[in-house]
């Protein structure tokens, strides 16, 4: 996808480093950053310079080799993974790459297990970029749907970040909406806001901004009185872990707007690549909920009227704040899960079907 | 209620001048600020210097106060008037306070004129902070009841403030949180920080922390996950619009709450004085839902590494906003409506029995 007319993925690897987009310095800001070190990589994932589930499975990926360029000593190999998939607690994608990197070099000789990690790593990659691509053929027929019975342009909510920049390429939930806009649909996406990291307007309407797609950002209270005023025709939104009973653990909000949708009779979908299901836990009450630092709330950056990036206090000073990053949506305000290889019922029977 | 220590009132009358508190400035700074005229008065509404159903049907009283100390000409009072129920359209005390001045004055002798404004325009306070603190005690029950059976700290989520910032004293919402601190029942209360103005962080957890209550601030996307988890023993919100039906127009985000109480059978109550009961209107179609500027998303203020307040610019510059300041929650959601005269069913036959 583009950013300022030039084709970018979100990570990649060149003379031995890795290279990310810093995503905590959008919009204001777009800086390439290098990841020399496993520590930096685990950092990167951390503090949210990269983020979205399929995303930080890949970093994770490079994480490793990182690790390998740095050390080549198992015992550090094994640190530097459970330290990657410790980084962050929610999304299940840090394990799945995690533990696909590590299978894949069980056994294998030390002079070739460099060669292997970066080609697994660049597969893992590689592999995202064509089920986003397939996932947004897949739920492209939704859309089309949508437009030939209202004739007018279709209103998409989407929550959060789950665009280019949240994958490697194409996006999730954004997916479906990039492939109707190349199709000639008209389309404009309503961005929530989506505190307090505000990915929605600092990620999505900006990725939408560069590719030339209408959207107006909301605050994250917005989206329940434009389904009853009809401004919504559908929700995308992604998904951080699917459990395989069709429940949505996503970036915290999600929950809100698919109750919303459900009593506005609004289809409600989330876009997933496979490797977000987990199909080990089987009641979200054992997801591990990330609480991130209260800072994230108090504090927000942006720029000043003279353009420089400034970071003010916004709370009472004696106020206390809390920060849980996610929540759970049950598969029942689930309109269906839109994958690579299909759409489906969130359900075990639905998930069976495509994937078992 | 009090701030830092001293007993204050939200607005008063002294020496020809309306005193107010600048709301617009909390948490940052504490102004009071005078209101000489009545384009004062509809300015400080307008730019919500004061704000909240209740007290901006009290400024819109003494804004006709002054309007009559300027020139007390029919043709200006009247203009005057009108223009004061045009500064805000969603809430209904507006007009309820203007046209009950109007009323009181019609047919009145000029030279008697101005002392009977000032009189109903104090009646008005007084009746409120009556009906606030009766709100209060209604309510109080409800807390009591839940703390009788849990035995351990009522977790209280609120939405915006309908605090006493938004009333003349006590608060609507907050009134019963603070008859039950008084008498000793461990409270703490999920502030949500209310986008995009902030009011739940501004207003509430400062009027909270003033008063001594705990009280943590939540992203609005938050409440949702805290009621999956059990974390959460009731809601109370405010209304700036209450139908005859018992549904109920607040601020932008309410509706959401409720949708997620209901879903977890949590009580969702709401408080207000019977001046905002809209005895017209049949359908909350017809509320007229106030669009603000797209500013107060796109930026905000705080305070600097240096205690200066500052503005910033938080979206990408290219990206547009939308800003709707209420939403509707549909009466079914709603468990029940603490009035100045008890609790009810939100319902026709709940108000009916209580006020006709």
């Amino acid at each position: 996808m583009k950013i300022e007319g030039k084709e970018y993925r979100t990570i990649w690897f060149e003379n031995n480093v890795v290279k990310i987009i810093d995503q905590t310095k959008l919009p204001h800001k777009f800086i390439i950053k290098d990841l020399k070190t496993v520590k930096d990589a685990i950092n990167a994932i951390l503090t949210m310079e990269v983020r979205g589930a399929p995303l930080i499975g890949a970093t994770a990926a490079y994480g490793l080799v990182l690790a390998l360029i740095e050390n080549n000593d198992q015992s550090f190999l094994k640190k530097s993974a459970e330290s990657l998939i410790r980084s962050r607690p929610t999304a299940i994608n840090l394990k799945w790459a995690v533990d696909r990197i590590m299978n894949k070099l069980s056994g294998v000789n030390s002079n070739k297990i460099l060669e292997i990690a970066l080609n697994e790593a660049k597969e893992i990659c590689e592999e995202d970029v064509k089920f986003c691509e397939n996932i947004g053929l897949n739920g492209l027929k939704i859309i089309e749907k949508i437009y030939n019975e209202k004739k007018d342009t279709v209103n998409i909510l989407t929550h959060c970040n789950a665009g280019w920049l949240a994958t490697i390429n194409w996006g999730t939930a954004t997916s479906p909406i990039y492939h109707a806009y190349k199709k000639g649909i008209p389309i404009h996406v309503w961005a929530d806001e989506t505190r307090p990291r505000n990915q929605g307007a600092n990620l999505t309407s900006y990725e939408l901004n560069e590719e030339g797609i209408k959207n107006t950002i909301i605050a994250d209270n917005t989206g329940g009185i434009l389904m009853q005023r009809g401004e919504v025709d559908m929700c995308i939104v992604g998904t951080d872990r699917t459990l395989s009973n069709g429940d949505v653990c996503n970036k915290v909000g999600t929950y809100l707007k698919a109750l919303a949708a459900h009593d506005n009779n609004i289809p409600f979908y989330v876009a997933l690549p496979s490797s977000t299901i987990d199909w080990n836990i089987k009641d979200h009450k054992y997801i591990p909920i990330e609480e991130r630092n209260s800072d994230e709330l108090s504090h927000i950056e942006g720029l000043d009227d003279k353009g420089v990036v400034k970071k003010i206090q916004i709370y009472p000073k004696k106020s206390k704040a809390m920060n849980l990053a996610f929540d759970v949506t049950p598969a029942k305000y689930v309109t269906g899960l839109i994958t690579e290889k299909g759409i489906c019922e969130a359900s075990t029977e639905g998930l069976n079907k495509l994937f078992k």
